[in-house]
């Protein structure tokens, strides 16, 4: 198998197993139990929560855990948003970026009927935030800018630092980066001190499901987004996923220490296979600007799923759009944003990669678009 | 070690350890990818999901998975109950039974601030719910009713049967019940047809952290609790945490099937372990109509947290009151709703067993008691 789903999910690496293993049997204990098994759980949870911090470059704590990136994401509106309209309830304004994960956008309608209005700022045509736009959105009634790192779907890399300059002068708009697709070669983007709260998933980069971390910084108020026994400083009760959480720790300090030699060799990989592309006829977008571990192109006049179970008959395993969007068979979200006529964006495939793709994946996938584009070219 | 917490968390056992490994590795693509290797997770969450469905006796779609009990908890007051009150605006009340766990106490304020009454449905002696206070607090301006199914705190068994013959005459109250205690021993109590809402967790039944259940009968509306790619029919959107979810269906398949050898067990365990108590006069409460893996016992005089640690220094492991409350030092929720002094019941620890509880766990313990009491009682 030819794995190129990556941003969709990745497969858990030994090592991230046998932490999930040895945490599960040795440190089973409620944190919040008293006892002294107890209290070696609760060391160990404070030991990852400090690793991310350090990663992340903020303090111990503002680390939160969650179940995933999409509670994560939706923390910022179920929980934070209510907390800033009671502060400040002159301010009425959402910005939330066009090209958004589902996990952003499907609460739009929510936050519209808490009394809110969402304005959605736009892309051009690389999928990359139009700043120019951007700046006319950004006035003082605004409570939270929601932007991501790098989109999910044609791997745009935002401009984090051109919008940390845009909000120079608003330090009381709080400003939300989605970085789950962000992990994997463009660590260093979503680390913007600016940025007032950030989300990642663990399950994209080599850890096990179950955990979604958002990095909050202090002076940002909240509600609780679960209610119950007071874990994660009261935002969020819940018996800590302590073998999950220590695990996705680990897997993302392997990923950032691994950044330097990830990007080079996938920035190759993404210039064989987009070359690739092209010599075929596809159109392949984001292509000078986007991440390098993820690539969108469209092979005009055949539908994306197609596509899809033609490269599987090959052993090659790509998306359509992303994975939460894919069984609705929905339009694809960012190419749209970006203007793509529904003629060709239905034929778009995303093909993501890891630092587990290897040469022979590359080689394979490369043979699997030529035979197939031969086939629908005809 | 001999751990007597199991109700704070057990033990993943290795049948599931290995359940999770396999899963990870070889069921990696995300369940919403449409490739094959997506059709093969999604495959193996329906027959999680049909298997749990089957063990619970509700239908396939009527099982949602969550992150954890505390979250299938707040589902109920986070999702359903606005489903319902903007459906039926004439009816404002709430009851909640006075012994509830912090994941549905910790919502109340919650709930009033959204318009509703709560009322606090008392209990008796032995933490038992009062059924006539219930049956005069049951009018037709109900709402939700949230009970339990067996006590966390002194183990006491709620009278569900009882309860659902009070229901009768009144059909559209939503009754939830938080059945999290009672998987090991009391199994077939929260079974009762009438139930609506039922919430279970993973880790008190030997699986992994992570995964919460809630089976929610087809006609209760419910807005959706996450929002996002649409997974859980709509209504908890997330990729599904699908190594966990497995080994959880397989785990609740164990607790069900060893019932029938685990109960007589506890049951003489517990005998044994509460005619030590007394006779070290200890006050045991709940004791004629406690669940089989539950104790609750009190040393006057001698706070909880010092038993606790005492027992600890002989290898033993228990707890004072529920986990999620104990490092909180907050008073014995469930002692004092029977109405127990204060002067006595922060004396209280809380034993409490399951299948992988052996004869030398319950000698040690016994030991333990007789030292400790000594100590103590001198």
């Amino acid at each position: 198998m030819f794995y190129f789903d990556n941003s969709a999910t990745t497969q858990p690496s030994e090592t991230v197993m046998k932490v999930v293993q040895e945490v599960a049997i040795n440190y089973f204990a409620n944190p919040s139990s008293i006892h002294f098994m107890g209290e070696k759980s609760k060391a160990l949870l404070n030991s990852a929560r400090q690793q991310v911090a350090e990663l992340l470059d903020y303090k111990e704590s503002e680390i939160y855990f969650t179940s995933s990136g999409t509670e994560a994401n939706n923390w910022v509106f179920h929980a934070v948003l209510p907390a800033l309209g009671s502060l400040h309830s002159e301010r009425k304004k959402v910005i939330i970026s066009s090209i958004e994960h589902p996990s952003i956008t499907a609460q739009i309608e929510m936050i519209e009927r808490m009394g809110y209005i969402v304005e959605l700022a736009p892309v051009d045509e690389d999928g990359v935030l139009d700043l120019k736009s951007l700046a006319q959105l950004i006035t003082k009634d605004v409570l939270i800018l929601s932007t991501m790192s790098v989109n999910n779907e044609v791997g745009s890399i935002q401009p984090l630092d051109a919008i940390a300059e845009l909000l120079k002068d608003f330090p009381q708009i709080v400003w939300h980066v989605d970085g789950i697709q962000s992990v994997t070669t463009q660590f260093e983007n979503m680390l913007n001190k600016r940025i007032d709260l950030l989300s990642l998933s663990s399950h994209k980069f080599h850890s096990v499901r179950g955990v979604g971390i958002l990095a909050k910084r202090q002076k940002v108020d909240s509600e609780p987004m679960l209610y119950g026994g007071g874990q994660e400083a009261g935002l969020r009760s819940s018996t800590e996923n302590l073998p999950a959480i220590v695990a996705t720790a680990k897997a993302l300090r392997l990923s950032k220490e691994s950044q330097e030699i990830v990007k080079p060799k996938l920035k190759l990989y993404r210039e064989k296979i987009c070359q690739s592309l092209t010599s075929q006829k596809w159109q392949v977008y984001a292509e000078q600007t986007g991440s390098e571990h993820i690539i969108c192109a469209a092979l005009e006049g055949v539908p994306g799923e197609v596509l899809v179970h033609a490269l599987a008959e090959k052993s090659v395993i790509v998306s359509t759009t992303s994975a939460c969007s894919s069984r609705k068979h929905q339009a694809h979200h960012t190419l749209k944003a970006m203007n793509i006529p529904e003629a060709i964006s239905t034929s778009a495939i995303r093909i993501s990669m890891s630092h587990t793709t290897t040469d022979e994946d590359v080689t394979a996938l490369i043979n699997a678009i030529e035979v197939v584009s031969q086939k629908f070219n005809k």
